[in-house]
């Protein structure tokens, strides 16, 4: 947890216009890392960094001689179709690279001329999975979804004994992890009836949306090496926005006793760009629990990471329906919350994931669970929002949602914002439904 | 299902001499595929084929002008690194390359004195994982294994009532999957006793294995894409041998309600050789399930899958504890059983876990779940050998297992065997506990 420097700074101030503008996702202070191309072109995908509406194209940076010295290996790293290599690396290299592009993008930088045509605009880019993700593992680690999944199916029970004391994870499915702005077909699945004799295959009649961020692991450890609590985020690269969509009528038939399957390996939607570790560090916050609560096992505390384990990040998630889209209507809120509600750490998770010696590698990605907040408005879930479809959400435009419908849009964002700080964005993770494909 | 043809009669010889024992697990008929170099010489992996107690060295044959043609670009592919490649051809490329290998290892070859020097000694090499498995996902498809599990926890009702319906699977992690040989450490994970208070971090003291078939995955499909039924076989490569190790006291508290995790995920062992389909094809058996039962659903099933969709292989596991081997005692047979036992097929679980379109790689592993048998010695798990280690296992030299202890080698074998047809093995995947390490 290394300490603010001047990339921190909130006075700095680009020669992008852009990122200037106080609502931008990506000022100078924030500087994530992507992986992009033109549209259209087919061009070779290669690594960029986000500035205001802009992306430094870091291949084209290299060729321009922008690098030198220590940070030319790292940038190249940077520059290349995964961001994998760079994960690889860990924070240091990271930190010398952010520092380097935070020189030479700020006001009055003398590589501006030289930079300057390596920008690419947003608005003309397509993206790719940030990284080669290996394996994908979910985690559960939203105390308020838990329960509320849990009071749907055991009212009198519904948070399992196990839930303070351990993170809850499982596998998930790598090659299903798709980019923002992919759309996917409803899947279809095995359904069962309660009242019914025998099950049926049919497209899913209750697709729903997971708001999560998606923890991408920077620099590996062996088979047989745990991780500790403290040394936890030098393996972690950065945050993204993600989408674990699920299907809530495949999910029950099949997920006993060994988990969800066919109802989540369909489609899971990230965001072209990674947040690192040290664009966040303004946005720390304590990370501790009631007095009342079972307090973690030791392996998976300590007073560094109490005192700021944390992260203060607003997460939203949206709905636009193909009505609202045709009518030119804004996308509507279906939930606000905070990363801070989170029962388990980012860092916890890691921890326990390796204390039996599983290998992470550069690049896997860890979900932290739909991150639903303590009051209805901030359940990041339609199974929570209309109570397993019960109670539908209207929409200002008369429609009505108890599922995702075909044609809509999900939009997660996320940002980090006070006083005294530049604020931090994630930019979007967007997915639309496409109909079932013929059975 | 291809038919029969010339790679698969019984009477065919090699000029490698251990070829033609009866006893080899790799006569000319099998011809598996692996990755290997010599053991002790840091020399680059490469693709080879079992043939007796030698590999071919595709990489060496390739070089020596063996491949002409049409096959030259198949052999190529199974000579790199890893088998992906060559699992995304499919199995007709697979199959020349089969016949060619067989043409030209047979007795009477003109390729003998340059295939000859191509040959490496099966005890000087050392093995990789055969593939770089993009997504593991293991299966539950013993209708004994679920039962006997179940009645520990559910004495009344062992089974869950959608075992006979749906192929039961999961997602488990790739990076751990390690080969035949690769030792690792006990691991140590979140413990507690139904009495505790609260769990404690220890290493585990109820280590299990579970005897399965690894199915490869060989072409792909696409997100988005079912497989049916009838195409699915074209989409696996072959078989190999599996050890899901398992920590039997991490998994009860940790696994509620997502599924196993870190009880399984700190390794397991797949052996070397994948045994192709087009080898097994003399063992094909009718796979149907009693009347009695209730029938797959339509996309499961087809007359060409009833009438052929099982395989005759008999799987073993031993036992060799410290003592037998200082000892120079022969390793101890835990459980036989046989792959027709299982409720669901290969193509089954291909199907079905493609039916919501989740995409599967070259690569990937299915794992088929503990493939235990109808009676208590074809039990392929210690929680079942053991009823959870309440009657421990008497081995013949006087020592006693309820689990795995540090020290214990446990070997998986399978093997086809017929009058009439030659036999067909897969090796030894053998793996040995070592001590936890300290916490």
């Amino acid at each position: 947890m290394s300490p603010l420097n001047a990339t921190h700074d909130p006075q700095r101030t680009s020669w992008v216009p852009s990122a200037n503008d106080g609502n931008t996702d990506f000022p100078i202070q924030n500087l994530p890392h992507g992986i992009f191309r033109r549209r259209g072109t087919g061009e070779n995908w290669r690594g960029g960094v986000a500035i205001g509406d802009s992306i430094v194209d870091l291949a084209a940076a290299v060729a321009a001689g922008i690098f030198q010295g220590e940070v030319l290996a790292v940038a190249q790293a940077a520059a290349e179709p995964t961001l994998n290599r760079l994960m690889a690396m860990g924070p240091k290299p990271l930190s010398v690279l952010r520092a380097a592009l935070s020189q030479a993008l700020q006001t009055g930088s003398p590589q501006e001329a030289a930079l300057k045509p390596c920008l690419v605009a947003q608005d003309a880019a397509e993206y790719s999975v940030p990284a080669r993700i290996g394996d994908y593992t979910d985690f559960y680690t939203s105390v308020y979804h838990a329960t509320n999944i849990g009071r749907q199916f055991r009212p009198d029970n519904p948070l399992m004994p196990n839930f303070k004391w351990i993170p809850i994870g499982y596998h998930g499915r790598a090659s299903s992890v798709i980019v923002s702005g992919q759309d996917f077909h409803r899947p279809h699945g095995q359904v069962k009836a309660p009242d019914a004799p025998a099950p049926q295959l049919k497209a899913s009649a209750r697709l729903d949306i997971e708001l999560e961020l998606a923890v991408f692991v920077g620099q590996g450890n062996d088979l047989g090496d745990a991780v500790t609590i403290d040394a936890a985020e030098e393996h972690i690269f950065g945050l993204a926005l993600f989408n674990d969509w699920s299907a809530r009528d495949i999910q029950p038939w099949e997920y006993q006793p060994l988990g969800p399957f066919l109802a989540k390996n369909f489609a899971s939607t990230v965001s072209p760009w990674v947040v690192t570790m040290e664009a966040l560090a303004p946005y720390r916050v304590p990370f501790t629990r009631p007095a009342a609560d079972p307090q973690p096992l030791p392996y998976l505390a300590s007073p560094e990471h109490s005192a700021a384990g944390g992260f203060d990040i607003q997460l939203e998630a949206l709905i636009e329906t193909r009505q609202m889209r045709q009518g030119q209507n804004a996308p509507v809120r279906l939930a606000l919350t905070n990363y801070r509600h989170a029962y388990w750490s980012a860092a916890q998770m890691l921890t326990h994931h390796t204390v039996n010696g599983c290998n992470l590698q550069p690049g896997d990605l860890l979900g932290t669970g739909t991150l639903s907040g303590p009051t209805l408005d901030a359940a990041c879930a339609l199974i929570e929002l209309t109570t397993g479809g019960k109670n539908p959400v209207h929409l200002p435009n008369g429609e009505v949602r108890s599922w995702v419908e075909d044609g809509d849009a999900i939009i997660l964002r996320g940002w980090c914002e006070k006083p005294g700080a530049a604020r931090i964005g994630f930019g979007e993770c967007v997915g639309t439904v496409l109909p079932a494909k013929a059975g």
